[in-house]
């Protein structure tokens, strides 16, 4: 008997050893009609606070499918605490943008209203289910949190001073990423990615006074947002985040 | 009159002032259909070698238009010597990645097979016009060159010593990219993603064992080939190319 997982699942659930979880309706088809897995087999489950658990399916059936939880494969981790704060995008890219932070370890994304900002409506419930699968697949043992759209200048106001902002900063003027980011402390950090139009002049003028905030030039050519928050993304990993150790 | 270009053109042809330019039948629709530009306005062009120029749209007809070159906006600028080496992955993943490795700068592309691609055909040249188009839109000087694809021990076995190669290398036994690149030589470099199945476990030894070969860790998550190679070629580009200075 393979004792491998042929798949890992997100679930709400509390996790511990012996319990039994019932899946989702959408799990259960995955299991069955797309997997076409069988009773008896196994699963991993990760619910983002108790680790990851090796689960035996117990019932699948249509629509419905109930696994018990065996061993613990591994302990909830530590992860970096970096937020993604960017200005929606169009579908295919803010699909793709949702996908890449989830894999390269965002752990809240909130999308935010600038003056330049061209999309308006956010479908939160597509951009969580776009994270829960790219953290399902990417052996992340957690899902970025994706808060609802407010304005960038809501968000700021109430902003936590410790947590560093980095400003991808297009006007030629900030100091180039790495060498910024040589000596950034550890601790809490955002990635800052304006609209496809760039920000506002005053909105960039503003957002260079506020104390948390670090301005970074990625280099000499423009990069669209979903490239500038996934560059800022990994960077800010290299140098400070889980990556770095 | 608007004197700001109203639209970047890559073209093949040599560029010097007073000089014309017949643009192709695709860039002639483009103009006049999608954005409706009218003879007397104003376009940039470039062709990797000669910087960038204002110029005039002469005649503008169906399938038809011709340029006047006026003066240089822009020198050829030295461009950071990074390649990207991957395994081909499915269409909308590929086009995605050639666009956003066009914009952190690759200079070359190499499509290579290895023992676990999955993806055997390669469209060249929807590749190149991706590779075109997101030139135009970045404000890159230039296209990285596209090659066509090959088994990755060809490629290796032609390898200039001289060229680092950074091996994007998932066994988490490789050091963190940042304290690798920390003390990366200047010069050329190239970025190495395998395909979404991973190197055969021989691969990857004859890989660690070649002297021109850099493994480095991306962090703890298990990355998709195009997220790792973006990843890549942004840290590369921040310790030692062009986002560096």
């Amino acid at each position: 008997m393979n004792q491998k997982p042929q798949a890992r699942l997100f679930v709400d659930a509390e996790l511990s050893e012996g319990t039994a979880v019932e899946l989702t309706e959408g799990q259960a088809h995955y299991l069955r009609n797309v997997l076409r897995l069988k009773e008896g087999q196994l699963v991993a489950l990760f619910n983002g606070r108790d680790g990851e658990f090796l689960a035996r399916i117990e019932t699948l059936a249509r629509g419905r499918a109930t696994v018990a939880l065996a061993s613990r494969l591994r302990e909830q981790a530590l992860e970096a605490d970096l937020w993604l704060v960017f200005a929606p995008i169009k579908r295919a890219r803010i699909d793709f943008l949702i996908e890449k932070a989830t894999e390269l370890g965002a752990s809240a994304i909130y999308p935010v209203m600038t003056r330049h900002t061209m999309v308006e409506r956010v479908n939160l419930a597509r951009l969580k289910a776009n994270a829960i699968e790219a953290a399902e697949q990417s052996e992340r043992l957690s899902v970025p949190h994706i808060h609802a759209p407010r304005a960038l200048d809501q968000l700021l106001a109430s902003w936590e001073p410790s947590r560093r902002l980095m400003l991808c900063d297009e006007s030629k003027t900030a100091p180039p990423v790495a060498s910024a980011l040589k000596t950034a402390r550890p601790g809490p950090w955002a990635v800052l990615v304006g609209p496809e139009g760039g920000f506002a002049e005053d909105e960039l003028d503003g957002l260079r006074k506020l104390p948390f905030v670090c301005p970074v030039s990625l280099g000499p050519r423009i990069l669209r947002a979903d490239t500038a928050a996934l560059a800022g993304l990994a960077l800010l990993q290299a140098f400070i985040g889980d990556a770095a150790r």
